[in-house]
This record gives C-alpha cells, sequence and structure tokens, in this order.
C-alpha cells in the first residue's frame, strides 16, 4: 500500500479528521431554506470545522510547521514548511449536494508546494502525491495515477469552474480557447484538477486562485506526469492565473495563447 | 424498505443489468487517447451494451411492452406501457471522469411518466419514484426525497447542463434569468434533476431534450413534490424544452418568464 509511507499516512490522517467533519454538513439542513449570505449555514460550519480539526492534528504532531487556512488564517507562515488548507473547496458544489467539492491540504516547503492530498469523502475518493508520483483510492481501488497525452488543444478536453471568473481582458482569450478546444466543461473546482491527474481532463485554466485553491493540488498532477504554472509560466504556488496540464505540449500551447494576459 | 415494492424491485433490476456494463468501461482506457469521433470510445460501448443489457431483461419479463432507447430506437412504441431509455446520460461527464452522468430507466404508461430510476453506479447512488412518493440510497443510506421550498427566483439555485444549448432566440431570456438566480451551476446533466428531488438545486430550465433525457426523472421530481413541464406548462414527456422545479412558485415564475421564447 502506498500510504504506508510515513509522509502519505499523515496526509491520510488529516483528511480523516477534516472528513469526520465535512460529511456531517453535506447534504444536511435541506428541509429549511439555505442562505448564502447566513452566516451559519451548512458550508459555513462544514468548512470552518473542518479546517479547526486539521489544525488541532497540526498543532499536536507538526508544531513547528506553520498553516494557511481558507478560514482562520495565518499561523507561523514564515516557517520552512507550511501547510495550506482549503476545506471545502468547491463551496457552491457542497451547497447544491454534488459530489466534486474536496478538501485540499498541501504542504509548502521553502515556497514550492511538495505534499498533497485531496479528499472527497461522499464518494470516498483521494487524490495524492509528492511531485514524484501521486495516487488516488475510491470505489474503483487503489491505483497509480497518469496523466493524459494530449498533443494540441485541438484534441483537448478542457475546464473552469465559471467563466465569469475571468477578467474582462482576459476573458476573449478563455473564449478563443474554448472555441479550438474538443470540448469544455464548467463548475468542475478541484475535481477537474483531480481529473486532470486521472486523465480525464486535458487540462484547468483558471484565475484568482488563492495559494490554499491550487497548492496542495500541484503535488498530485506533477506527480501524475503533469505540469501546473501560473500563465506566464512560474511557479502557481501563490495562485494567481493557473493553468494545469497533463502533456507538456498542450502546456506550451496553452502558455502561449495565455501569454498576452498573463500578469 | 422502499425497494420491496414490485414495481421498484423491477426498477432496480434493470439498474442492476445496466450497472454492470457502465462500470466496466468507466474511467477505462484512459492509457489511449480517448477520441469523440472514434466508433467505439469506452462510453459508445458503455451506452449500446447497458441499453442492450436493459433491453434483454425488458424482452424476457416485459414482453408486451415497448421500448424507446437511446442507442437502438424504437420497439412496439404504441404499447400501453413503453419504457423510456437513457444507458448513458451524460456521456461527457462520463467521459471526463466525473460523477455526475447517470442511467435513465422511465416507463410511459398511456403517454404519461409513470415510473422511473437514475442509476449512478461510481457512487452507488440510485433516485427513483412513481409520481406520488421517490426515493434515493447512496453513501449517506436510503430516504425519502422531498424538494426544497423556494418562493423566488431571486433566492433559487438553478442550472442546465451547458447555456450554449439555447437557440439564438431562448439564449437572453436564459441570461436573464441567471443574473436574476442566487446562483447557476452548469455540466449537470441529470443529475442536476436528481438534485432538484434531492433539494440541492431549486430549478432546470433545458431546451432540445429527447423524450429519453426527460422522461424516467418526472416520476421522480413529481415523487418528491416538484414540478417538470414543457414551457408552456404541458406534458415534458416528450422532451423539448423542459423546466423541473421543486416550488409550484418558482415553477409559475419561470414560465412567466420563459413564455415569449416557449414553443
Amino acid at each position: 500500500m502506498t500510504s504506508s509511507n510515513p509522509d502519505y499516512a499523515f496526509l491520510h490522517k488529516l483528511a480523516d479528521a477534516a472528513d469526520a467533519k465535512t460529511m456531517q454538513h453535506f447534504r444536511s439542513g435541506y428541509e429549511v431554506d439555505n442562505k448564502l449570505d447566513a452566516g451559519f449555514d451548512p458550508v459555513t460550519i462544514a468548512d470552518r470545522s473542518a479546517e479547526e480539526a486539521i489544525r488541532a492534528v497540526l498543532e499536536a504532531e507538526r508544531p513547528d510547521h506553520g498553516i494557511i487556512g481558507e478560514e482562520y488564517g495565518r499561523t507561523r507562515d514564515d516557517a520552512e514548511n507550511v501547510w495550506v488548507l482549503d476545506p471545502v473547496d468547491g463551496t457552491r458544489s457542497f451547497i447544491c449536494g454534488t459530489p466534486l467539492w474536496g478538501t485540499l491540504i498541501g504542504l509548502r516547503t521553502n515556497g514550492k508546494a511538495s505534499q498533497g492530498i485531496m479528499s472527497q469523502p461522499y464518494n470516498s475518493e483521494r487524490f495524492w502525491g509528492n511531485c514524484e508520483e501521486a495516487f488516488m483510492t475510491g470505489p474503483l481501488g487503489e491505483r497509480t495515477l497518469k496523466t493524459r497525452s494530449c498533443a494540441s488543444l485541438s484534441e483537448a478536453i478542457i475546464t473552469t469552474t465559471e467563466p465569469s471568473l475571468f477578467t474582462e481582458t482576459e476573458r476573449p482569450v478563455w473564449d478563443a480557447i474554448c472555441a479550438e478546444a474538443r470540448l469544455t466543461r464548467y463548475s468542475t473546482d478541484c475535481y477537474g484538477y483531480a481529473m486532470v491527474a486521472a486523465a480525464g481532463f486535458d487540462a484547468v485554466i483558471e484565475t484568482g486562485m488563492n495559494t490554499y485553491d491550487i497548492l496542495a493540488l500541484i503535488p498530485i498532477i506533477e506527480g501524475a506526469g503533469g505540469f501546473v504554472t501560473n500563465w506566464t509560466g512560474g511557479n502557481a504556488a501563490d495562485g494567481g492565473q493557473v493553468l494545469a496540464t497533463g502533456d507538456k505540449r498542450l502546456h506550451d500551447e496553452l502558455l502561449t495563447k495565455l501569454a498576452s494576459v498573463a500578469a
């Protein structure tokens, strides 16, 4: 079992702590009206309680490591090792009951993503990696992840969470990319990145990302043989404009197309 | 167990036959390039073999019933009871590895939808109903389905599979509806309808539907207390322009908004 690796065992331990919280609230509270703007809707409770659970394990077992979390901000974030957490990535999927949300737990070492796990507990799916190798487990069992070859955009299946997230200057470039791609899908959040690693999608193109939206996914996609950079081809660990692909040829083609709007 | 109802037991038997075939091919063949236009990509094999499996059970156990299937067309479709089949609804989700596709098996009795089941075997989820009641089973166990109350579009979470499916005249109406809705999601296929029944979405609005895209879902949504009509408020069993909601107030509001483009 690949998860007998001590690093992986710890990633799974953190994911276990989060899953116990998120699953208490997924598809709960559907009897009552579910207000997005209320302070304590189910997804907010899930988000906060899952991050608290992950932080409790980290504080007990990795007290010298830093933490950056979507819900509770930064703790010792100048440490050599910093955990980067998005307890519920895809809150809109969570709200709608679609199982494409996930818990993202990544480790940043000296500024670079080094390990990461994504957990989708409704499906009992996990994806994890360390930039060198990546694995998933789920209803079909455990397997090694390997991205798909894709020589060019015209053959590519691409995704983004929502076209409206692109800025006014970025949007025409996205639209032109879409028009050339074989197929485009939406509303995928972290699941789209996992499916790049698992050879379902060829590329994800997003903008306005936070570090906690992407850091955990980098070691999974790179471990599966894929590529994650910002739109200038640099380190995507801090978020911003992100491009993730399964094939270097497609990556280079998309970087060229995105160059005019790369910040 | 609700599935001890003889009608439901037969629906599940048909779904079992399909699941055995679809699950052989979901996320298979990812090592090789997956050509959408090739005759025998995994989703085509899944589609055909699942419909064959359902038809084999129907021919053996309901020989006087008719069948309308996406893959193999019409057999005795003037019968009082006609089974309406979409072995893989959401072929694009299937191709990308996202578990939002499903097998749709519906019964049309004297022109109206009377029973239906949707199966999503990767998640071990099933949704079924008979217009009077509806149920689901999945990772959280079995439960009765009940749509969510939603007084108006401004409170609604809505979905459609792809905005580009709307015709040139329909599209501005969709865009205006989106602008007023609380939240819009895409790429949901049959899963969006299931989540209306399960109180995740408030409405699905689609166009250009075939009877096999919608018939099985009508008894599930109606059984959960929801509403499915065409855009003129009539029977949606034949497809076309379809509106599905969880609350009559929202349904009426949306019918009014859609009236100018209702065929």
